[in-house]
């Protein structure tokens, strides 16, 4: 399996060559690669891996299931990780009789069919959008995040081709700064005109009549429409309601989990406080200093204009429920 | 003129000697010395400079007057800048018969009665603060940026001492870091317990319930009680408004600026981009990327639940106006 190695962009593009699956689980906690859909591909492409590893022995099914348990904890709240590890993990245990080239062929269909979600949720969401409005986006939700285009980003990028998206806020999205580093760089491919600010300056732009719409991705969504996603966008959901500015969940359907109701139950990834102590391995606070480093919040549902998903469009504020 | 240089901090203790008050001008641009309070007395001090480069000669009136022009324009937002400088400015064109000595003394007035201010504030703001409350503050307001303890931070730093504190929540404050770097140092040398969070992450932390009150300082404040404060604190008013949690700002009574009404007509600094877009000299987006980079932002008086002066507590969201 070959990944490009998020943490060199935009200043690198080096494709990282993985053979073992516990490799590919250290580059997913080091954030190597990261975006709820594409690890869900890569949760598939581990679970293969490890099958490849222990296919003829004795012990695959022990083998497996223990990759599936580390695959799937490696990053806890993104839902698809864990949830397409197990579509492939439980075609491996349940058809014995399979060959390489099928389990293979589960996991290529779970990649193509991230591109068909893909292009499903960008249609739908063109409707939200009215011409030439100014955008702002949080973290990254575009194609290094996703199979395609992207949730959010895939969006806004096919929005700017039809002429209704004129510029683009991007949060730099502290501490990893997945904004300022790779929509960015996914926007500058495209030449898309951009601006990155500072986290912490968006709800100001949006008082000052400077957006005109919010659009984020989910890493996992409760039953109730409670969005769980990078650390900041409860933030921003807060003062685009203050300020009456419509605020646009794109996600693929897979992202409800029905086992959970309520956003508060979502389990949020807590990770290392040298994320926010440290800058590109130097101290930028005191030494012994402490943080509290939530990699995602949780967005109540009555704070989302719309959940835009590649089946239908949500509107969980005015529903109440699902 | 002695300054300990807050860009090094706090990995460096480093004083700097100015003479020339147009390496004063320069230092603070640079944000070497920053905070709207201590930026009066080195506003007062620099004018004092240029009245002992021009005393004696024949353009003394035309060269503080410049100096003044320069110094004042230096940074717009913070009042008590031009205001003490002024301050100073006028004694010397007003009265022509004075000794060095005398337009020391009123620099020094101007320092001593800072002192006075932010004991008097710290007093009168402790009726606010329950006992052990968790507290979140933004950017720094100690005694790095006000003659004595400080504007909210000596809030929090006395009320420590009087069981009123428990933790403090600092926000790094992005882009400059003026909360890990300056506020923490503070609280860690006073051996004050201390969280460091990305900006985006407070509200969160509100919503979870881990915030009892947030207290900030003020560079500008309108007559009707609008405060033009370090950005992102905008962004906490709204959210901490939205969780009912106490926000309270705490700054001098020459904060308020009786030329302007509303909070929108203060003048708001924008910063070099590269201040969003580079990290210690290095780029942390694609080349060419462009930012907006506004360094300050304004808070309606709506959303702010007392506001602490030295003469008295005013509750600008009930008042309506002052």
């Amino acid at each position: 399996m070959e990944l490009l190695d998020q943490t060199s962009l935009p200043h690198k593009e080096e494709w990282l060559v993985f053979r073992d699956y516990r490799e590919v689980v250290k580059a997913i906690k080091d954030m190597k690669v990261r975006g709820a859909p594409i690890l869900g591909v890569v949760g598939a492409m581990s679970i293969y891996l490890a099958y490849l590893e222990y296919k003829g022995k004795t012990d695959l099914d022990a083998g497996v299931m223990e990759a599936f348990n580390i695959i799937s904890s490696a990053r806890p709240t993104a839902r698809e990780l864990a949830l397409r590890a197990k579509e492939v993990l439980d075609v491996i245990i349940n058809y014995r009789d399979l060959q390489v080239s099928d389990i293979f062929e589960v996991v290529e269909k779970i990649a193509t069919e991230g591109y068909i979600i893909s292009s499903r949720m960008i249609a739908q969401a063109f409707t939200l959008l009215k011409p030439r409005s100014r955008v702002l986006t949080h973290c990254n939700s575009g194609s290094l995040a996703v199979m395609g285009e992207g949730t959010a980003l895939g969006v806004i990028k096919e929005g700017y081709k039809r002429g209704l998206v004129e510029v683009v806020y991007i949060n730099e999205t502290r501490p990893l700064l997945q904004g300022s580093r790779l929509t960015s760089y996914e926007l500058k491919k495209e030449s898309i005109p951009y601006r990155v600010i500072v986290d912490s300056s968006a709800p100001y732009l949006m008082s000052k009549g400077l957006v005109d719409i919010v659009i984020v991705g989910a890493d996992r969504i409760s039953m109730k429409g409670d969005v769980a996603n990078k650390i900041g966008t409860y933030s921003l959901a807060v003062s685009a309601a203050y300020n009456g500015i419509p605020f646009i969940v794109v996600a693929p359907s897979v992202t409800f989990d029905p086992s959970i109701r309520e956003g508060n139950d979502i389990i949020i990834e807590e990770r290392d406080e040298s994320e926010v102590l440290y800058f590109n391995g130097n101290p930028v606070a005191p030494s012994d200093s402490r943080a509290v480093n939530y990699a995602f919040d949780v967005t109540p549902h009555q704070l989302i204009t719309a959940i835009v998903t590649e089946e239908k469009i949500i509107y969980p504020s005015s529903e109440g429920r699902l």
